[in-house]
């Protein structure tokens, strides 16, 4: 079984979009949040709990899993589904963004990228050519283009790094064998409007069955974020899914959606998780604070996260102040149950023709923070 | 709904028995394993994980407890099970053991102790009655004497710490007012039987409903413990659990449960778990070892715990090589798994009379590990 993407409702008062796609591992509804599970793995969550939350597709990253275990690793254990014991949807980042986000980083040339490992400075030499065999055996669901990430704010760069990611695009399709597998297109071309349309225009013209927008959220404005976001969405065919790469804080799905994004990825819920911070439909909530100490509620009333049917902010800032495990996982599904549920409403609004109502009432009492970006060598993109 | 311990079965080739203990939060069949949550959390496990596992009795920790959050804070929250919500049986020990093995100990008199947080550094002055009035507030089904540790070697040392550890047991029992909880006598004595049946002939003029052996497995040799913790439980009534504090490794379980002890606690399963080691019937696996890099299979064929079920040495390896938390989760599943199906073996086997052969055929080939010592400021016995 092959991959499909089946439109199913448009809002008609916003660009938002509920559809479905079909994998060879499950069906993904969309709008969709992904989980990061950067290194085969969520961090914190195993894969029964991913499944009880009703995560329906989660990331992995071909960069990370090559360096570490190494792709022929997963290929001999039966490939990245098996290895890691989800048996649901994954989608694998090619590793453009993170070979070109790493200090050491060594050298481009229209061959391919040199670069050092992040674990132990050795170096590796990728080419769009090795991006899809890493990716292939890995054998995730839906894999993505190597692309080169430039500087969004440089045009020069992003000028000649398109060319060469719309060259490594065609070179990628070609070396793409694996029939099961959907390989999708990144869209480049920084924060200038006039190569976003260039970039759209040549990957649509490769016929790809899902499309990326990449190189953003990583230190522009956001309100020029959402511009580009939305004019590159405009462009984009109606019958692909669009993924908005590295994106996905609470407020950012509402944005998003409604500009006409499909799916969706984030470390924040599982790295806030990490650090005593739980998201609610107020904001986020610091369980480090003193006001907790004796606080017998959960992290939020209502919700039906294991977390917060279970447990109080007191208990939850003990493990957090002790360095309990416990407290980071507690806080980690909770943030996830959080992001993923806030998902899923969303597509029941669309479907139901109140997406607009939905994104107002939530939006006007959740307090959301402008302070999160994430750059860092071979971190994720967001 | 008070305590009581029923005899079910003598084995008649050792003194290994079969009982059962009542408390207000549910039976423990013995001879039982605690898994060890000193933090009001076992490390890295949640309770339904703990529940899943088959854990009937699980330790805590005054003296951590009461450092932080503060048996205040817990006790307004509903006690210690509620707060951690954990609705079955729970042993808080005293702080004893922790409060003499601080290395900021300051003073001891026959008052009390004075000593400093490790934690913080703040002076604390615990009093027989103060540790009993902390173990109220926390609500524990069994609660335990406050004694004073010596080093077990030292005879004049001993001497006088017996004196006193006596004299705090009887105003242990003189503060204690909650008719839910067991209150436990510590038999204390190092190395020296005289003492030891001194400790036994005074306590159980008290009639405590149960007793623990204090003292032990502190660095002495094993086959010292062996012989006083044999000694010890001879001399103490058959119709009452007898607990050997700190001992609990695999081969511990077998030699101790042939010489009469019915209730242990011990880190080492959930601590191997934190440092990439799991327990099988030949000894211990260190996950870390190159050659599981690429090894499909479980860590012990046919062991029935979540990570045997899903996950191959390869990914666990993985995970521990990438600092994962979910390596460390696996890992402790499966430890505590291990010794809690083992210990629910053992009990088995004295029930069908086959102990004896069934610890030969364990003992055979289980490698065991003399290395494991653990003293540390503020750490657990054993």
């Amino acid at each position: 079984m092959s991959f499909s993407f089946e439109l199913i409702r448009k809002d008609p008062h916003s660009g938002a979009r509920a559809g479905l796609m079909r994998t060879p591992h499950g069906e993904v509804p969309t709008p969709v949040f992904m989980p990061v599970g950067t290194q085969a793995t969520v961090k914190a969550v195993s894969p029964k709990e991913l499944e009880e939350l009703g995560a329906t597709l989660i990331l992995a990253n071909a960069y990370h899993l090559y360096l570490r275990p190494g792709a022929e690793v997963i290929a001999k254990l039966g490939g990245l589904h098996r290895f890691m014991a989800w048996e649901g949807p994954i989608l694998t980042d090619s590793g453009g963004f993170q070979v070109f986000s790493l200090e050491a980083l060594r050298r481009v040339d229209d061959e391919g990228v040199l670069f050092r490992s992040h674990l132990d400075g050795s170096e590796h030499f990728f080419t769009p050519e090795k991006a899809i065999e890493l990716q292939e055996k890995l054998g995730a669901d839906i894999i993505m283009c190597f692309d080169e990430c430039a500087d969004p704010l440089d045009y020069e760069y992003n000028l000649r790094a398109l060319e060469r990611t719309h060259k490594w695009a065609e070179r990628c399709q070609a070396a793409h064998t694996r029939g099961d597998q959907a390989l999708f297109g990144i869209v480049q071309g920084g924060v200038f409007p006039e190569l976003r349309a260039k970039s759209v225009e040549f990957l649509t013209s490769l016929d790809f069955p899902g499309y990326a927008i990449g190189g953003l959220s990583v230190g522009e404005p956001k309100a020029v974020t959402r511009r580009i976001a939305e004019f590159t969405a405009s462009l984009l065919p109606e019958d692909r899914p669009r993924y908005l790469m590295g994106v996905g804080a609470p407020e950012d799905l509402f944005d998003y959606v409604a500009r006409g994004i499909d799916m969706f990825d984030c470390v924040l819920p599982t790295r806030l998780g990490r650090t005593g911070t739980a998201l609610t439909k107020r904001g986020r909530l610091n369980l480090r604070n003193a006001r907790f100490a004796d606080d017998p509620a959960p992290i939020e009333e209502g919700c039906q996260c294991y977390a917060c049917r279970h447990f109080s902010r007191a208990y939850l800032r003990h493990l957090v102040k002790a360095k309990e495990i416990l407290g980071i996982r507690l806080l980690t599904l909770h943030n996830l149950h959080f992001v993923l549920e806030l998902m899923r409403r969303i597509r029941q609004s669309i479907l139901d023709g109140t997406f607009a109502a939905f994104k107002e009432e939530f939006l006007s009492s959740y307090e959301a923070r402008e302070d999160y970006r994430m750059r860092r060598p071979g971190g994720r993109r967001g």
